[in-house]
């Protein structure tokens, strides 16, 4: 087997105005499919982020694509994950993850590796994940992710999507947007996007969750390294039911050494509340410091920068080793991206915690996935029965998504453009904000 | 596909007189054969330590083996691996690898696994190496594995086997065995079994390799625990010139704590001679402690006891994460085991060391791999272009090792009693002994 054509499709796809602390969502997220096609007429495919960057990457590829075997292509490129020509990959606290200049490679390298494995898995009649070593769940749990958001489903003019949960400014919104969203997938854990409001606005809204939800609902929050020290321990303090009994606090604060700081002061007050990270610790680079400074207790995992699914892999027998959890990150994405994080889930035995998903915040008209939306049931994504990632494009779909591409003014994710253009003109990320 | 048979054979093999600080091998060592059954016809193969309680470990497993589907098995069995019923993995210091009843639960997962492997690669045409993300190298380094030893090539009475290499325990019969090592299969590595004999004379033995191999062919020394802080570091430091230039110094003595010290004092000495373990660390739950306390710079991966060739996947990128070095361990074995150490090694990017291996010192009378001995060339073995692991099983050579095994008098490995029967009455293994 062979791979006989590489094609890389750039779309654009409805994202909601939602917040966090790098700023507003435009109203189109960006996101690239690959296809890998094989002399057998197989077509492998992945998602990975969007814009021009990642599509060129990937086309740069092209010629070391072509040609190569897929059982043999991932080893081949494997260089890619130690930074061939650029250094290991790094983390850096700024840029949305997407964004991140030091994982470029590790992101191209990944988005690979998942369209090979949907080759070979639906060459061999295989799943993926029975390829990763054989499924240790055959449905992988995901969290309810939920934002303050302004009106508006996302996407523009006649290409406007339904705005299912309104505006998300306050407590009692918040709740109403997580009843709604759980009373739609089922979720069992939430996941508060934070770093938006004021910190004492933010711990009521936790305290109405829980109120709400009850304490079998663990909960986390996210704050994208928007507080200081000090913030963050009066956070932590403050939660301390909240965020027991399986929840996190997740980027309290930027760099591994005010999360290291935080990490003491709570536990000096007797407050064993882990730290989870994915922006502190985004790269195996990252995790001895981290790990020597105890600055992070929960790695959010996430293929598509890691380096792919065996990344993941290797990344939770580590944490594993060093007794850290293992969670999973998510930026938005459509149902190719989703089952990869689920085969990859699925063959990850210490995956500890729920995964992300923006998934709930996509709509049918952007999916490409054939059949449309994947199901999410009980909070959970199925394995499905079916060889590969087990999902096919729509190409109808997919020239949607390319048309909305090319009428889209911007060509990377840039959230504080975002709000300056929307909310404030005058608007700047500023780390530590509280 | 459904494994529909599962077939245990222990074997016996012959294994000449070679001395280590664990005493002296026996005339034959014991050595288990698995073979998975697929409904198809296709049957996966794999080798493993043997004796009694590995063959007993794998048939408690057939009620979960039998039906299971080998793309699956490996994630259903996965519990094994962190400890279903035993507890976690742990290393050991006074039995030999293959005795360590810490591990048991792992190694009987690895002969699953490799076993399930073959019968994948079998089924889908494909190498093993290219099953587990793509091979990184086509064919892979081994080390000449220097033995002292008695007179004798293995086996008894009429089954004895010629005995190439004579009496070796002296610095110049260990030059001649050596010579003719390479002479044969080309080597580029040589690794010393020390902890025999006076640190003296293993330090001229070292000394007379390197003045007659020069400082291309990188040594290594492994008294397997024999030796007091002092003397390791007493030894390092006169073997400096010999450790350096891709050399190190495996296992000098017994523990964590011991190993750090050594470290320690050869760094006070200007002298960064690494440290290699297969006996203070032999398994993930060993890590922390050894990196805390820099008592290990590079870890020797055995697929056999780490858990499969997907854990020293993970393993390697471990150690890379945290600039530890990887090589390979190896016990006596015959050709299926070689081919998965080669595969598992090929398809493992950060392998920083060629391999061991004790393959020359079996023969082509106790092989069970059909056409006979693998080769090895220029100090490599090829992964042929053969699917599976690439070898198939010769059922007559196999019926004459479980014939040598019902003859043989005993059920496990003790080259203890071995001592005392051959060597001295009252021989014990004394740890430090020098």
């Amino acid at each position: 087997m062979k791979i006989t054509d590489m094609r890389v499709h750039s779309i654009a796809i409805a994202d909601p105005p939602l917040r966090s602390s790098y700023g507003l969502h435009a109203p189109y997220a960006l996101r690239t499919i690959l296809e890998l096609e094989s002399d057998d007429g197989i077509v492998g495919i992945a998602e990975t982020y969007g814009g021009e960057r990642p599509a060129r990457a990937l086309l740069d590829l092209r010629p070391r694509v072509l040609g190569a075997d897929p059982y043999r292509l991932t080893g081949l490129l494997l260089p890619l994950m130690d930074g061939e020509g650029c250094g290991p990959a790094r983390s850096q606290t700024h840029l949305v993850p997407g964004e991140n200049p030091l994982d470029a490679a590790t992101r191209t390298y990944a988005a690979i590796e998942a369209a090979c494995l949907d080759l070979i898995g639906k060459s061999a009649g295989r799943p993926v994940c029975d390829l990763l070593g054989g499924r240790v769940r055959e449905a992988v749990p995901f969290s309810a992710y939920a934002f303050y958001k302004h009106a508006g489903g996302g996407g523009e003019g006649d290409d406007a999507r339904d705005d299912e949960y309104g505006e998300v400014l306050t407590p009692e919104a918040m709740v109403r947007e997580v009843k709604q969203m759980i009373a739609r997938y089922g979720f069992g854990s939430i996941k508060l996007k934070g770093g938006v409001l004021d910190p004492d606005i933010e711990i009521e809204t936790m305290r109405q969750l829980r109120a709400e939800f009850g304490p079998d609902v663990p909960l986390r929050i996210d704050p994208n390294s928007a507080w200081t020290v000090d913030t963050s321990v009066r956070v932590g303090k403050a939660l301390a039911a909240e965020l027991s009994s399986g929840g996190y606090l997740e980027d309290p604060t930027a760099g591994l050494e005010n999360m290291s700081a935080v990490r003491k002061q709570l536990l000096a007050a007797g407050l064993d509340i882990p730290l989870a990270s994915n922006v502190a610790v985004t790269s195996f680079a990252d995790l001895p410091r981290a790990i020597a400074l105890d600055a992070v207790q929960i790695v959010l995992s996430d293929h598509h920068y890691w380096g792919g699914m065996r990344q993941v892999q290797h990344l939770a027998r580590l944490c594993k080793t060093f007794d850290l959890g293992l969670s999973m990150h998510s930026n938005s994405h459509l149902g190719v991206s989703l089952m990869a994080m689920a085969h990859g889930a699925a063959a990850t035995p210490h995956l500890t915690y729920a995964c992300d998903t923006h998934y709930p915040w996509q709509s049918s008209e952007d999916e490409v996935v054939a059949g449309g939306r994947i199901p999410i049931v009980g909070g959970y994504v199925r394995i499905p029965e079916r060889p590969g990632l087990g999902v096919e494009l729509d190409y109808d779909q997919l020239a949607r998504g390319r048309e909305r591409y090319a009428k889209c003014p911007y060509r990377r994710r840039d959230d504080e453009a975002e709000m300056r253009k929307h909310v404030d003109p005058n608007w700047k990320r500023i780390l530590p904000r509280w």
